[in-house]
């Protein structure tokens, strides 16, 4: 039995996200229908992660266990001519025979796409959050700096519930901005649900003065929902990275 | 009468093309529409060039003729309101009573987006030539130099005619890559019909080894389409730039 680590890249757009329902079309849904064809047996996948409807991957990293012969290179070539042009396999390697994309998994990157332009772009349509208003690009990224490190994130998590786990730990998180596209790029070793997002919906109202430059300090102490901002659209998140090493930078 | 000067950008994919045709969804069409709405009375727009099905336009300049008072900003976005998302207006101002989009226009640049990767990039699709195999960068920036200047370039014009007049000036041409994306930039006072589709089609060829690194001086000089190579799909072209001042890098 071989247990192969892949690589993927999806488009979220059309997709009720990345794991399998019975009766929505999702990433792993037409993922395993797409291996099992060209492997002519049932495969089952394991994602590193959930990602929500609409939310896009530039990697994303999965395995599956199978006892075919077929070279890594011949099963992402097969497998890539049959996938729609939304998903695509960038990669395929032999693990470990333990290895587990999720419980492997060390960390993660997630980015955030903003593009202030007064105008859309209808290059980018689905693929960022079109934002018309100046920005205070720097009141952002300070408050931005508040979320690096150890800290309790339930006031960041859609659905807290008392039992689970909140505290997280954040690598790094900044802010670049390249003419109308801005990015924020936000990396550690988990997230709760719709984290990000939460985040970079209550650095908006920072920007916008509904809340206080300092305020993001105040709203990871308090540890209640409430407190934070807005929820960003989901088509502006990537999920970027995916790490099994030590993280770097 | 004002006549207005408006600066647009398209994605070609679902669009006949810029030229209004009676039975055939156009950019022009669409946005005579919409802009006959704003401005509520019939509106024609004169467009800088014509694109085909499928190519794209980073921006597009075109003018217009209206007796209505709208200040500029508030018909963009006016109009950006009821137009499609992969049509935007970028910019709108008053022009001299006397000027031509297509007239006044001094030059283009196009620009040719390659993507070469063994998998397929799911953000790219429509959106640039997925190309698998390797390409020979150097070799093509190199025959690439050889369209620079003023030519005869009935060798790549899709439908040459013995009348008409062939000769272009191409004032600058590169070949950029960065990373898996290889953008061919050609700018020139004018382009006859599948010019640069026919230039970089033939520069793949000089790159597949189909014709020798200094083909493409020949096939300027012989003036015969045949000699010249494939035509590149149109899903890799945009009209990146437009000018009415003389050219600067």
């Amino acid at each position: 039995m071989r247990t192969l680590k892949l690589n993927i890249a999806y488009r979220g757009t059309k997709y009720h996200g990345f794991q399998r329902q019975p009766n929505a079309v999702t990433i792993q849904g037409v993922l395993e229908q797409q291996l099992s064809r060209v492997l002519n047996q049932p495969v089952t996948v394991y994602g590193c992660s959930r990602t929500d409807t609409g939310v896009h991957a530039n990697q994303f990293c999965l395995h599956l266990h199978t006892d075919r012969v077929i070279p890594c290179k011949n099963l992402v070539r097969a497998v890539n001519g049959y996938l729609p042009c939304d998903i695509s396999i960038l990669s395929c390697e032999e693990a470990a025979a333990d290895f587990h994309a999720r419980f492997d998994c060390t960390g993660k990157e997630y980015c955030y796409r903003i593009h202030n332009h007064e105008s859309k772009n209808p290059f980018l349509t689905d693929l960022a959050y079109h934002y018309r208003r100046p920005m205070h690009d720097e009141r952002m990224a300070e408050a931005l700096k508040a979320v690096i490190g150890t800290h309790d994130f339930r006031s960041f998590c859609a659905q807290a519930t008392e039992k689970s786990n909140t505290v997280r730990t954040i690598y790094d998180a900044s802010l670049r901005r390249s003419g109308d596209m801005v990015e924020i790029f936000i990396s550690g070793d988990g997230f709760l649900y719709n984290m990000v997002r939460i985040i970079v919906g209550t650095l908006l109202d920072i920007s916008e003065g509904v809340f206080p430059p300092d305020a993001m300090e105040h709203i990871i102490a308090v540890g209640n929902r409430l407190e934070a901002g807005r929820t960003a659209m989901a088509h502006g998140l990537y999920l970027n990275r995916v790490f099994y090493e030590p993280f770097t930078k």
